[in-house]
């Protein structure tokens, strides 16, 4: 019986909107930003330090990375980060049926039986039109908007779960919401859970 | 409005299974080994020729795969095999509603609105217990049967597309059918398809 819902998600492929109404119509709740402020409690961090660090970091300078900011515990601050988000989602899955978008949640909770892990992309054209639609104009071309935060996603991803982001074998189910839109992406996962999600 | 369906899955995976039930769903045809009969009868080559060459050729040994069994027109047998696929392929989709399993549909269909392309894929354990039920035992160990199968099915589509087998972007649906199970996979690809083919 499928129980949580991690989503993975291309920047601007509508995956955190998506995971927002899958949440309501099967009436569970949907973790997404409100991750950040979990986190924020377990470590003391602010929760901006905690979004630019934990969805940023690693860069690609990852050497510098390896030898800045460590502390006598011989942790980063991203160490720290990863440790708290790990247990933040861990005890959320435990809590009851939810969504959960990003955060290498689908790493976190693998090999659960009830929980089922999607990913979420669309064609670069669409991505940069509903990114600018969504977040408005910036001086940076959307195209290059859309490379810069996959690509850190991707880093992250690699550095903390050693597996590659967006890699069909990491999930369940990878749909192309450009092609099947928003709605049909909601229903799709709704029915992979088979309505099962939130009864228990 | 989606029409055409077409499938590639890993060896073991069910995909077949599944493009099957899908179109019985839907009440449209299925063309998966009746395609090489009219790929038969479209280039003179006999069946057995057909299945051998397409599904398997070019092998690794590119090289001379290039250089032997060329007529008089330049092309070799894979060559014309994969012209007479094509054209197939093309024919049936412009036909009517239908379920296409392998040969590279997706890549000759690709761009078409009305067609919607789903690759199946299971752990690799589920996938090995599948083809001994399936297929019975042989001498060669299930684990190497699956290997062998689907590095001929990569390097074919490879060769032909220039694209890289499996890889969720030349799908807008990819299903894991060991986690999800053959009902709930065809179930998807049938809400996926939004109960429109076939109604044209």
């Amino acid at each position: 019986m499928i129980k949580i819902i991690t989503i993975s998600r291309e920047f601007g492929s509508g995956g955190r909107t998506i995971g927002k109404k899958v949440a309501a119509k099967l009436g569970i709740p949907c973790y997404d930003k409100d991750l950040i402020e979990k986190i924020a409690e377990e470590t003391g961090y602010a929760k901006e330090f905690i979004a630019d660090e934990s969805e940023y970091a690693p860069n690609s300078n990852s050497l510098a990375y390896m030898f800045i900011g460590r502390g006598l515990d011989g942790l980063s601050n991203a160490d720290k980060i990863w440790i708290a988000q790990k247990k933040v989602i861990e005890e959320l899955a435990e809590k009851g049926a939810c969504v959960i978008v990003g955060r290498c949640a689908d790493y976190v909770l693998k090999g659960r039986e009830d929980c089922l892990n999607v990913f979420v992309y669309a064609d670069k054209k669409l991505r940069a039109e509903r990114i600018v639609k969504q977040y408005g104009e910036s001086a940076v071309e959307p195209e290059k908007r859309l490379a810069d935060k996959d690509k850190k996603r991707k880093l992250n991803y690699k550095y903390f779960t050693e597996q590659e982001w967006g890699k069909r074998q990491n999930y369940h189910l990878s749909i192309d919401s450009g092609f099947l839109g928003i709605e049909k992406s909601v229903a799709l996962i709704v029915d992979a859970v088979g309505g099962a999600a939130g009864n228990e």
